[in-house]
């Protein structure tokens, strides 16, 4: 118990200092480790794992959505991210801009992608002609690059990981339907495969993505009370089709311009990930998305048997789910349970003398740490139930956790009350105008997250102003 | 025959100008677009395709040799890139810089990585304290760019997509094993998958790459007798190691230096697809790698039955293959046969009225043109032969073109008489000059591929100088 004890130390507590606490996880799970970049990280292959498992799923979800995948161009010229007015003001700033190649001066200078709806848009002007060439459903895996100040680890790095979807259409109503199909593939997504529920809306105005005419979120409460925005899924309208001169000619030989549409998730929901469900003992991995979903741990290695029966087990178990045995000699059973729990490996799987005598296996979950003996024989199924009950667990603790943090308030005193005494969510309704969520901001040091598509009746009074007010909106504060 | 004929006239002759037919194919087969960035371009969907089978493949084959993947960042500081004298030497001409952050300037400048050795060493060497931690085995998929003047889709560009492997080991014997394990790794791939018969071997010290001791790769010829070098795997020494210190504690206590190697293929391969197997009427993908295997073109489509059954069969063949159906109302089947002709694919089916009532397909060769009529129900399991046998065909149509493109000189006068008649690869002695190198290019026009690693008997005397000389080696024009 003593190592234990030391080895778990050396993570902070999260109640003491969350933002340690999430750092500390970061790099003693190996997730992802600083680099002599400002702002860069190294993605280590334990996080890169759970990113490749992210991929893995979306990816298909997408295919099975008539998307395809392509790769356009890292650089953006000058000239082309100027095109569109919005956009440019708002991703101009935080760009990063390459001025030489070798040792020559470029005539143009080029900025590394924060975003590529404008390369997209002036390839899609070249590749649509007729009603025939839509819907175009194209989709990247890339990194992207934006110029942040202030950088932690997956939630707001320089540069990030992600998958941009751009898509045109014939028509305002099949590229809406489009964003918001894209929208609950996130959701969908998010709460089977991350055990995180999330609250589906729409941005406000203010909140929107440079350039959209609409853009929807997905928003999560981390253990915290604080939000993560998780995924946008952007409603262009003709906006960018007209600055790039995107058009076809429909059904009828009238030339119209395209309906367009964009959306993204990032490396982020790594982060999401571990402030959602991890603890003082460090990560805790949902099954559907753990790289290693079984740790085998043998005791008294040294004894006759013991070893070959474990690696035997693991085997066995490899060719339905994604398992490791530590036969590690220089650490204690005591280290590698620690070490394992800290890695949030959902499953833990001891197996001795005495359990082998037995034909039995200890199983340890790290969700509850519930320990309960199973025949060896009937691990195979076993654990299939256990790790989805796991992912249920989770799943729920994640919803109990946001509703728990989730408040009321029908006035700015009540808002101000909220946030002076806890973090979470603040329900309330909103009349709509810039001035008075600019106001709430100033005021509580909160913004409003979404309008959430399920509305709740909380009156029809602004939380604000008092004037009336149709929307019920989330707000919070922001990762 | 009007509208066929019409359609391939597009493509040019590879005969009259092989890199106007190369282009075309990229263009007219849509793998591939300019964009108004120089030297960038863009992946479309079905070369993106042959791009995600080859990654697939190949990040399996790394995976089960123990090597996982990370992401490491795509800024690289100036004073880290000059840490090592050859290395910075060899790039620093070729890289794109970034100098500003939004609206202002770097203190230093980062370059955009065209490789990421000095970024792996520094992190290795914060990673790596004991002969525990070794051997480290890390790849990454990635882009990168190198300032080129003279760029090509696929065979050089400024931005292009590869893997990049780093691995750290405790012993020279180690390294250099993985070092060739790789090697084969390509080699067996490229055979396997791409149906691209490879020379493996070493390349000269002039050839090899920037901070190497030694490098291997792996060459093939293309259809109109250039090298194409397809990938390359490089053995470190303790070179990086020491200059970025790189240590590891032995079992014996003591400390030592890392032995290291890095290794690539990227998007190139598909340029060497292209230029191995295409013909005059466009792209022919071998059968593995082939975003779609076999294309189902119902005939008489209007007639009743005809798209239902053609659509049972593509649906039916999809369990076990890459499928489409081409049920376009506004092509002709003359049309449709061409079209995927041009792009490659393996298989054609043709299903028409008769032959539902014969309960039969014909079945359409890329590579030969042979047509055979199958039953249905023998098709699920007679595609798979005639998939095998079509890469086994292609591959040894690339072989016999490459023994009939090799010719043996032993002298100066031999091997200027060559390359003013033929193109293709010379096989001769050398001595290990430098100057003999160099007089070679000169006056021939040609370099040292590789000294491959099967070595034949052609005497002991240099080609070039007529000293002695222990090694064969392949000499050719390279893309």
């Amino acid at each position: 118990m003593s190592s234990e004890k030391g080895f778990v130390k050396e993570i902070t507590n999260m109640e003491d200092d969350f933002a340690t606490w999430y750092t500390d996880v970061v790099r003693k799970a190996e997730l992802a480790d600083y680099t002599d970049v400002k702002g860069c990280m190294v993605i280590r292959p334990y996080g890169y794992a759970i990113w490749e498992n992210i991929q893995k799923e979306l990816d298909r979800r997408f295919k099975e959505t008539g998307h395809k995948n392509a790769y356009f161009p890292l650089f953006i010229p000058e000239s082309l991210l100027n095109k569109e007015k919005e956009h440019v003001e708002g991703f101009a700033p935080e760009v990063a801009w390459v001025t030489h190649g070798g040792s020559e001066k470029l005539e143009e200078r080029l900025c590394v992608r924060p975003t590529s709806e404008t390369i997209f848009s002036t390839m899609y002007s070249k590749w649509i002609q007729s009603w025939r060439d839509l819907p175009l459903l194209i989709n990247q895996w890339a990194n992207v690059v934006r110029w942040e100040k202030t950088t932690r680890p997956f939630l707001r790095s320089s540069e990030f990981l992600w998958q941009e979807g751009h898509t045109m259409h014939a028509t305002e109503e099949e590229a809406m339907k489009e964003t918001l199909k894209i929208l609950n593939i996130y959701s969908d997504f998010c709460e089977e495969f991350l055990a995180i529920p999330m609250i589906k809306g729409r941005k406000s105005e203010k909140e929107k993505f440079a350039g959209a005419e609409a853009t929807f979120t997905i928003e999560a409460m981390m253990h915290d009370g604080k939000a993560l925005q998780s995924g946008t899924s952007h409603y262009f309208g003709q906006g960018f089709a007209k600055a790039f001169d995107v058009k076809f000619q429909n059904k009828e030989g009238k030339e119209e311009y395209c309906y367009q549409t964009s959306w993204g998730v990032s490396t982020r929901l790594i982060g999401g990930l571990i402030m959602t469900h991890g603890d003082n003992r460090g990560l805790k991995l949902p099954p559907r998305i753990a790289p290693v979903q079984v740790i085998v741990v043998p005791i008294a290695m040294h004894k006759e048997g013991v070893l070959e029966k474990a690696a035997d087990l693991a085997e066995f178990l490899k060719k339905r789910y994604r398992v490791e045995i530590d036969a590690r000699e220089e650490y204690s059973p005591g280290y590698k349970f620690n070490e394992w729990e800290m890695k949030g490996v959902p499953i833990r799987l001891e197996i001795g003398p005495r359990d082998i005598e037995n034909g039995e296996c200890v199983l340890v979950r790290r969700d509850t740490g519930d320990k309960i003996t199973i025949k060896m024989t009937d691990a195979y199924d076993e654990i299939e139930n256990v790790l989805n009950d796991i992912h249920n667990n989770m799943l729920l603790s994640a919803f109990n956790n946001r509703q728990a943090n989730t408040f009321m308030a029908s006035n700015m005193d009540e808002l101000k009350n909220i946030y002076e005494n806890k973090q979470g969510f603040a329900k309330a309704m909103w009349c709509g105008s810039r001035e008075c969520e600019e106001k709430i901001k100033e005021e509580v040091g909160i913004s409003i997250r979404c309008i959430p598509f399920e509305q709740e009746n909380l009156g029809d009074k602004c939380v604000c102003c008092g004037n009336h007010a149709d929307n019920m909106v989330y707000m919070g504060k922001q990762y």
